[in-house]
């Protein structure tokens, strides 16, 4: 496999195959990868929402801009933020810690105090900001998986998030809804996946120092 | 090869080795891949700044909570955010579409000047803000793709952006720093190397509707 190739070949998805579905395999290895992307602290202040029910899916396409790629993706999957990144989550993170690496309290301890009082004196807005951005990482990391496993996805910031939140009863969950990718297959007329790719030459993208 | 496996081999690198540098060839495949990331609109507000300088490591190092991976990585890329994202970028955007895809003007002046008119009405802040996003994302992509490579990295948000503009002479190309990954290769002492990789259990961070 050559990474620059699947690179090449994923584009972001402009009509799916609403017949073709993402075998579960292939939506377990996204889910897993999911969970495996490096976050900030190594907090994963995330969750991955997957939605496949064709009602719900249909519903969703009204509130991100009419987008069909919602209705027909095999699954769409919504990158959401914890709400709540306080003293109690905080602890639970190295709770795992000690119970995964057997790290005794006396190393773990100055590093989590320093975190939960950092987070503490951090404004709502500024949690969540930084909470978004891993969210970001997050999906970088799974276009990428997408275009390794032959899975055509679709990314968008295009939707309205309270609604979102709504429909998929997020808000009780202490969740938001930041981004959206819609996953499965192209559909063999969508001409989008003939068009050429346009980027920036790295000449004007890169600089060496 | 299994991207689960890879992405298990993986890890935050505590300690480099300093005397084994990335072949070009790796260093090109990162650059190439960078400038494939998805970006919001396709626009790419971002510059990578590929720094190898074992002084300027040293120097950066300082501005890095001392983090000794600036030092001693074969190479740090810093990925930066354009500063103006306005009318004379977004139309060379188009102008670059339009010589690629050979898109007639008709087609595309109206989504020209629709996103020439948002972003006209957008704070500054709002749009590094955005811009800042898609470097989290091109991030998420090259973690994902140092692992298929082999590459060790370390994805670094604790630097001083401002020192960073100042000693790479950021300001004057217009970017303002983001995001720092020094990579290479890990130290065979590296004793984090060996550590179980701490997750929340997927049942916690997946939920299927």
């Amino acid at each position: 496999m050559n990474i620059i190739e699947q690179l090449q070949w994923r584009y972001a998805t402009k009509k799916f195959d609403d017949e073709k579905m993402l075998p579960q395999e292939k939506l377990n290895t996204l889910i897993e990868a999911f969970n495996l992307t490096a976050t900030s602290y190594g907090l994963q202040p995330l969750k991955l929402v997957v939605v496949k029910d064709k009602k719900l899916q249909k519903e969703l396409t009204k509130h991100s801009w009419n987008q069909q790629q919602v209705a027909d993706a095999s699954h769409v999957l919504v990158f959401c933020i914890e709400n709540t990144i306080g003293e109690e989550y905080i602890s639970k993170h190295f709770d795992n810690v000690q119970t995964i690496r057997n790290t005794s309290e006396e190393i773990l301890n100055p590093f989590k105090k320093q975190l939960i009082d950092s987070f503490k004196n951090k404004p709502n807005e500024e949690i969540s900001s930084w909470a978004t951005k891993q969210a970001y990482l997050a999906m970088g990391n799974l276009l990428t998986v997408c275009a390794i496993e032959k899975i055509d996805a679709c990314p968008m910031e295009g939707f309205i998030p309270e609604k979102y939140n709504e429909i998929l009863n997020l808000t009780e969950l202490g969740l938001s809804s930041v981004l959206v990718l819609p996953v499965g297959y192209r559909a063999k007329d969508d001409m989008f996946s003939d068009f050429k790719k346009v980027r920036r030459s790295i000449k004007d993208t890169v600089i060496t120092i």
